[in-house]
Parts: structure tokens; C-alpha cells; sequence
């Protein structure tokens, strides 16, 4: 006898995908790390004990954008296509904003985001030797395209 | 002849720990998602298309503070004694507190803001078909003990 | 000169699966927990000191679905569409029943089977506490269909 | 204001090991994968596509006992001393017991059933083009030692 | 207003292939491990204490090319559809072949020189006990077929 | 009835390290890519289409030494106090040194020469399109200090 009728509402489970359509998507998601001036100047000194924080953080947001299926764990393994990330240092901290895109049956919000968040964590271990209240804020997608549910980007 | 002076200023590094002494040392962070109030609604409900997203962000949170060293790329790679994860729904969203602890030679802050970014992602994932301008904030650790550096908390 | 002749006869391989179609496969696997009476009782009470093992486990298996080629040295890493999960308590322990569906040139019975394994595995983390004898019986691949080998199903 | 009474009865944490004392700790588990004769004879006879199943099990084996703590969401990620694997080719299939030792603060229970699951998914893998009804049975701990809750074996 | 003007020239990124087309490509890489007479008959004999070293560093090589893009950071994660290894020993050390084949946008040069280089580290690993000095030498390309840019091989 | 008698001659086994002080260890590896000379022009001028090929290859390179127990199947997971890569851009290509510091059981002559290897590969992956006979050549210890076998370094 089958074990039937267990799935009971509310458990975890990753959604059939099996039915949609292989499209190029992409995603673009943001992020804000609030840094105070005295690590800010040191980004921008390039005066940190661990070396250079942009290099690092954007490696690290792109790496991150691979592992988004090991991080979240509903979320569907995916091929991408590609991974940018764009840094801005700014007066009270640094700006990340990454872009994914691939082409698959779902889309690359999740990765966008956790690239960007990784991307944040690897900034605040860079510079936590001068800053121990460094906090990301302002995480969130921008941007999507591709696939069923149609395009935005947030105003 | 030895390859010397090559490690610029700037160049990335494992910074050494090995001279510091192995304490017993705790974390915790704290983060923010906010949601729709349908999202909110659906989350109290346990009305969700992926299943119960507290579970799940729970224990995404838990094995990501395993995976610190993996993802920062600068982190030494500690061994954890702990990990706890607190999650409050509240009319704004989700909030999230993680408390880390460990038994070696540095502190587990990154350990405790990654279990939160990563608590923090899944569950946008958990509720993307809902609401898909969810957004983190005020990621950040609010208490430190043990280690050279003292106990500090914020207020 | 070309190394040739070198891959005798018994040396691993992960054999090629290029020439096989791309099709929609799926494949459903089962085991069983065999458990105390004293630890069917607590995970029935939900007073374990670990926490809430039916949801932990269930989300172990759907983690370790995708982690299939990683743990299994010859397997070819594969996209997944959907992995469901269905956990039964009964008197003498716990079944659980996976279901994996992906769309490529290869089946998931072995992705099926490595998350009923993991996710007994987490069953027995979350009860030891109260029982040392917990035992995994009668995993095995139970149905699977698509692909050229034909669909079946045990009996 | 603190984040207070959340952790509610039930949730899933990982328990805290930290006053808890460093000792050498053992633990061996074993596992039986049933077979079919023809694929028994196929293993003996060293003729399987796949090539050398029992190298690959015994490594399967091995990497996976590293890899309990990214699998079973609550295991503390523990430093490992030593790691074997014995294999026995029998009639009715294949015997597994793996025995795994740390020096550190809990135990390796969990490290050894790891391994020996992952061995038995291995070596189905390595033999399922000519037996598909390959299955894992008796996967448990058979002795332990070291540690505060005192040595035992199985009879 | 977005981000602009922030990818500046010498950033890392992980270029777009969603315009390329999906083709069977493969690749083959090849190295030596240089070694010492003595570690060379230990090899021959199987009278290493880690064990029998050729299997170790055949599979090793093997789940080293699916662990690619975990690597090297700007590589595109791929699906693998086969992966062969060749291993010959000879009088001043082992030579290592390894051809990997994919169906997919990019090619897999770095998957073979991967599986390579970890199949090298591997059997140092091996043979360390008996000879400290083993070098690694001569790993590159020897081979591709599939995608744009045409096939060569290496005379 | 026990197993026994079954871990025969030439079985690979994770050997026992328990007995070995806990002592800190350092080593120290190097490499060389050999390069065209066009592919060290843009490199120099930081011209290479995937961005800051130093930066990258230096992160790789450390990250790859703590996954060096993931890749070589018999290596212990071990904590690491201190990772450091030197690269020198040279006439023929470019040298990569790194030194790895530990507190533990054993040595890390293999997470040297996997952060070197590692970071050999990332070197060729960030100039494959201006170099397709990228070689990794000369991968070898030069140093190591700590442990019961002593201090030696290569003349």
C-alpha cells in the first residue's frame, strides 16, 4: 500500500518546475552595507588588514550566486548563464548590486539576492577589525525578466 | 631565491590566529525581512505553496553558520558548539535572532550574521510567490562575549 | 604518444550519457526507521531535545537530493524538478517515502534513494538522544518511470 | 527589547557541546546492501560498467563520514582522526562497517552510519544496470566508546 | 537611479553564454607526478600505508570535475555527461589523463585540467609518507572537440 | 560474528592521527603557469576579458586550501590559522607561492599544494582566451617547520 495522503499541508517541498518553459531569465537584486567613516576611508584607503575588500566581495557574491540551491533549501538547482556584480563605495557605506541570468525552467531571483547578501557578508569580514556595527540593509530584488509572471523593475 | 615581497599592500589574506588563545566565544545577530501583509497573513496561516516556512528558514539558518568559511571567503573555518535561531512574525514581516558559540581561536560574528542572511533568504524564497518585493534589513550583531577584544552588547 | 590502453578493465569511469534524450524521469524510493517505543512516543509528542524531527528530516532528504553526484563518486550531477517527501510515525518507527522528478538524459533512482538514506540518517540524529538502537531497514527504489529502461514499479 | 521566549518547545537547534569535555571517541556502525546473484557474481568477477565498486564504496565511504555535518542539519562539524571501512562480499550482497574516532567534545555515531549509507548508496549505484532492486538493510550503530554516556556494543 | 558605470575595466565577472549554443563538446587534459624510485615501487607493489593509491586518485580526479565551478570562481557550473581517467605508471613517476564531455554552452577545458590537477594532488597524497619531494609538472589541454572556436589537438 | 580480516592490503583508509600532538605546523608550496607572452602582456595591463585575473587566482587559492579534505579522499579535515598566496608576474608566466599555518594533529603540506594547484587553474581559467596552452608545471613543497617527522625547506 502507497503512502498516500502524508504530504499534509504546510510541508516542505520543492515545487514541480517540470512543466514550464526553458527561457533566458535574469534577475537584478541590491543591496546597502552601512559602514561608519572610519571604515569607509579605509575601503577607500585600501588600508584594511585583510586586503581589498571590493575584490573579495565581488568574488565572493559570485561564487555565492552558485551555491544559492546549497543555501536555500527549496530552492531548484540551476545553470547561469552569467554573474555581474557592481560596487559603488559611498559616504555611509557600499552599494551591491548584482545581475544573473540563465537559461532554465525557473527564475534567478533567489540567486540574485544571495549574492547580494553574500556579497555584503564578505564587505562587514573585510572591514569588522574597524567597524564592529556594520549592517546590511535595503536587500531586495530590482529587476526581473524572462519567464511566465512578466517583467518589472521597482521605481 | 625566495619569492619575497610580493604580498602588497591590499593582497588578500587568512590573517594568522594561531598566537591567540582558544576561549569559548558567542555571537548573536539579528535581521529583518519585511513582507506584505499578505505574506505575513499567509505565513500565520501556514498557507504557503512551498510549506512551513519557519521550519525551513530555521534550519537553513543552522547549516549556513556551518558554512561560514565556505561562503567569506577570508573566514578561518571554526568548529561550532552551538547554534540557536529565534524567529518572530510580527505585523511588518519576520523578524530573526541567531546566537552562535564556539570553542577556538577567533569569534563567530561572521558564523552569526551569515545564519541570519541565510535564515532571511529562505524565507523570501518560502514566500516569493506572494510577495515578491520582500526585503531584508538591519542585519546586524548585537552582542559579543569572550575573545580578547571584551563583551560588548548593543543597546 | 597517446596513453592509450590504460583504462583496464574495472577501473571507474562515469560512464557517457551523451547520446541519451533529454526526457522527464521520475523515480519514488521508501525505507523505515525502525525506533523504541520510547522514541516513537517523544517524536509523537514532539519532545525531542533536539526539536522538530519530522520537519528537520524532511528537509534533510530534499537537501540531499541535490547533493547526489557530491556523496556518490560515478553519478552525473542532474537538475532537479520537484523532490516531495512523505513521513509516516508508526508504531514501530518512521517510513519515508521520496519522490524526485528531473528532465535530462539520465534517472534519479539514485537521487530517490540518497534522500531517503539522508533523511533517515537526520531521523536518527534527532532521536538518539533517547534511543541508541535505531536502526534503517528496506530502502530501496519502488517506482520510476520515463527513460529507455521502461516504467515499473514494485509490487 | 530581546527577541525572548521564541526558541518555543519543538524547534529544531543545534544543543550546546561546549561544557562538554575533549576525549577520543569511537564509534563503528555496519550496513547490509541485498543484492541479486547476478549482481553478486558480477561483483565478484569484477565485470560491472561502472567499474571497481568496492574502491569506490570505500572512498564513497570515507568522504562522506566529512561530510556528516553538511548533511544532518543538527551534527556539530567535528575534526576527524581516523576512518575505516571494511567490506565483505557475501551471497546475499555486500556488508559495510565503517569505525570512525575523533578527539572532541560528542561523539561519532552519526559520522559512522553516515558513511556506511553512503557506502550502501555507492555501491548500489555501481551495480543498478544489472539489479535494480538492490536494497539497504540493518544500518545501525554497533559499538561505541569514549565519551560521557559510557562505552557499549551490540550483542 | 541605477547603478551605473561600476563594472569598471579589470573587474571579475562571469561572462555571458546564454548566446552560445548548446553542443557535445569534450576535452582532454593531461600531468605527470614526478616521483622518487622508491615511491614509484612502493606504487607498484600496493604497499602504500594509505592504501591502494591508483583507485583514490581515479575517483578523486573523477568528483573533481563536477566540483569545477566550486573552484575557480568564474566558471560556469555544467552538467557532466561522462568522465574517463587514465592512469599510467612509469619509471619517474604516474601520468595522468582525464577526457570529460558535456552537453552544454561552454566547453569543459577546465573541468579536465581540474580533474587532473586533484587526481595529481591526490596521488601525493597517497605516496607522501614514502617521498616528500613529489612534483607535480607538465598539466595542460592536449585535446578539445565541440563548440565554436574548432578542434585541436596538441601535436 | 565480526567483520575481520577484511581491510586487506591496499585498502584506502583515513589513517589514525589520534595519537599525534597537537602542535602548530606550517608549510609552504609553489607553482608556475607558463604563459604566452601575449597572455603576460594583458595581464600586465590587466586587459583579460574575465577581469582581475591576480585577485581571483589569489582568493581561489585560499579558499581551495580549506576544502583540500573535500578533494583528496584520505586527507583530515583540519582548522587552519593562517593562509597566505604570493604571485609574481614573470617573463614566462606567473609564480604562485602559499603558506598555510595550523594547530592540529597533522601537517598541511597537502593544503599548500591544493591552494597552489587551485589557484595554477584559476590562473589558466582567467587567460584561456587569450592563451589555450596555458601549463601548470613545478607544483612542489618547498617548506615545512613543526610536527614530529622536523624542518626541512628545499634548497
Amino acid at each position: 500500500v502507497a503512502l498516500t495522503h502524508l504530504d499534509e499541508r504546510g510541508a516542505a517541498r520543492m515545487v514541480d518546475i517540470s512543466g514550464k518553459p526553458v527561457t533566458t531569465r535574469t534577475a537584478t537584486a541590491r543591496g546597502v552595507v552601512l559602514l561608519s567613516p572610519a571604515a569607509v576611508s579605509a575601503l577607500r584607503d585600501d588600508a584594511l588588514p585583510k586586503g581589498d575588500a571590493l575584490a573579495v566581495t565581488r568574488i565572493a557574491a559570485i561564487q555565492a550566486a552558485k551555491h544559492t540551491a546549497d543555501l536555500i533549501p527549496l530552492c531548484h538547482p540551476l545553470p547561469l548563464s552569467s554573474v555581474t556584480v557592481d560596487l559603488e563605495v559611498v559616504d555611509e557605506g557600499v552599494r551591491i548590486e548584482v545581475s544573473v541570468r540563465t537559461t532554465s525552467r525557473t527564475g534567478v531571483e533567489m540567486e540574485a539576492l544571495t549574492a547580494v547578501s553574500v556579497g555584503c557578508l564578505t564587505l562587514i569580514d573585510m572591514v569588522k577589525a574597524v567597524d564592529k556595527h556594520a549592517t546590511i540593509t535595503d536587500v531586495r530584488v530590482v529587476a526581473k525578466a524572462g519567464g511566465r509572471s512578466g517583467d518589472w523593475s521597482a521605481t
